[in-house]
């Protein structure tokens, strides 16, 4: 299991920025997003995508992160453009164990450095968290979100010209 | 080279979102970005960046998107959900000429997906542009971004644990 913990969430500045960090989790093969704030907002955006893109994806806001972080048992990744490199880092982490990743907004408790197994920059320039997790999970799952079956009402089918769109639920 | 063009740029909606798309241009190996609409801000914001953490970025804002892509003599990639998987299509894209990638905002018009020479998924769930910017940079430099030596005034040592910042000026 993949859980993606969302940590200094603010919910007017934020909102998109998380919205993308929850999809990205959710594409790129994260089973669950843990936001600290109560947003109710991202929640319905985020399980509406799910209803209609499919996938078992949950999102949960509103948690005491500290709470979380002590008590999870697997290795624990922070993102971070201060961390070590990846391709360096993530050969240490225990697949067999769930993995909690930690993507901070703008400033991040020096607590979670410290109580993170892996600080892991993916690039040690300033970019984005978003990005950051895309590529993680990339890098982490072996290029797994390429193959993965949503199964949702709606299924898009790729193509290099125009937009093709299968759609399963006729009451939709 | 690379050019990222984005499209479709709200200043009050997309500031953030605009801004990490331009900061993981800059990260992952394109050489400039433009964006459509002029936003002084975002421009301001970039060439901070740049100033501090080097590199040869360049960012241009308030410009004619139609003429950009009309005028583009090499290949035009547009990142979108309902194109052709990311694995197949970049092996079909000239690596010797110079790539215009757009990445656009919520709408994007038809005529983009027709001028398009590859209209590109990374994965056909909704995500998020600056994620799948990211992965794209990421595979068409065939992860050129872990190397590339930025000369900044400001150097992030990678660490596993705090941070380890080289300050190069000591007016800053």
């Amino acid at each position: 299991m993949i859980i993606v913990l969302r940590v200094g969430h603010r919910i007017s500045r934020d909102k998109r920025i998380t919205t993308h960090v929850a999809l990205v989790a959710r594409a790129f093969g994260a089973d669950k997003i843990i936001i600290d704030t109560k947003d109710r907002h991202i929640e319905e955006n985020i399980c509406s995508v799910c209803k209609r893109f499919g996938g078992d994806f949950k999102i949960e806001t509103g948690v005491d992160y500290k709470k979380i972080i002590k008590q999870w048992k697997g290795p624990i990744v922070h993102l971070t453009m201060y961390g070590e490199e990846l391709e360096k880092s993530i050969k240490k982490i225990d697949k067999n164990k769930d993995l909690l990743i930690v993507v901070g907004a703008e400033k991040v408790p020096p607590w979670i450095y410290r109580e993170a197994d892996f600080n892991i920059s993916v690039g040690n320039q300033p970019h984005s968290e978003v990005a950051a997790l895309a590529v993680f999970l990339d890098r982490y799952t072996n290029g797994r979100w390429q193959e993965e079956q949503f199964n949702g009402k709606i299924e898009i089918v790729p193509s290099n010209k125009g937009k093709k769109v299968i759609s399963k639920d006729k009451d939709r």
